[in-house]
């Protein structure tokens, strides 16, 4: 059996993504905090997760830079959990797991929630990779090239 | 402690797709795919996964209709695992995923592999979501509008 690659040794950009945050509990997490999640408690609500779990994954997110820990914003003891630049630049990511549950997991007519732009209140369109030329670029036309 | 939604009446199509697919074998899975890996042994040397967890994966990506199987194109008793429709609609979330990597989790001049367009053999543009006049959709500018 091939012994996989150490993270740090992995040539794939997306490996090394989802070695980080391609599990199930890191990925709502991170969806939350976009949606304004920031203490604990809130997170535990939301997700349903116990209390040892999400306490491992906040810090696993925390020691790779995606979150970062501030005392509450409202002056109490709070602490928070807040997206740093580096995972805000998740954002595509998560519109992208959206945007494909949208078109193929749910039923015809049934309801879901939306994700809107604030300045016209209209869902946003879809994202897709683009050639250059501002054409959707579709996987045919893609190809890897690998670290030589 | 909140009891988790079943993932049929979940309506956060993140959440939603993050069950399906939101593991680390169905991602690197679906990113081989894409990449051309068909077979149940290639795969396997790719990913370095233990036979039982990789026959688990491709199994549930069937089951999902985001894997087809097929009579190997060669002739073979092979059998070969193809993106489906659906699943080639993971395109933008393996596409997410590796631009993110690409940006954050590389030093300045380490070398990965590179998504290029096969037309121009050059890597492909950044993939953002954008408002409804092509700009940039910063994530402070869209809003999660839940089912209620």
């Amino acid at each position: 059996m091939t012994i996989r690659k150490a993270t740090d040794e992995e040539p794939c950009p997306v490996a090394r993504s989802v070695d980080l945050i391609g599990d199930r509990w890191s990925l709502l997490i991170v969806r939350d905090a976009f949606d304004g999640v920031r203490r604990f408690g809130d997170f535990q609500r939301s997700l349903g997760v116990a209390r040892n779990i999400l306490a491992d994954r906040l810090r696993k997110l925390v020691d790779a830079g995606i979150l970062e820990m501030r005392d509450a914003s409202d002056g109490t003891a709070y602490q928070e959990y807040v997206l740093s630049t580096k995972g805000e630049g998740l954002f595509p990511i998560v519109v992208a797991l959206r945007q494909w549950g949208e078109l193929h997991l749910f039923a015809r007519g049934e309801r879901h929630s939306v994700l809107i732009d604030t300045r016209t209140r209209k869902p946003i369109p879809r994202m897709t990779p683009q050639a250059k030329d501002g054409s959707t670029l579709m996987p045919a036309f893609t190809e890897v090239r690998k670290v030589t």
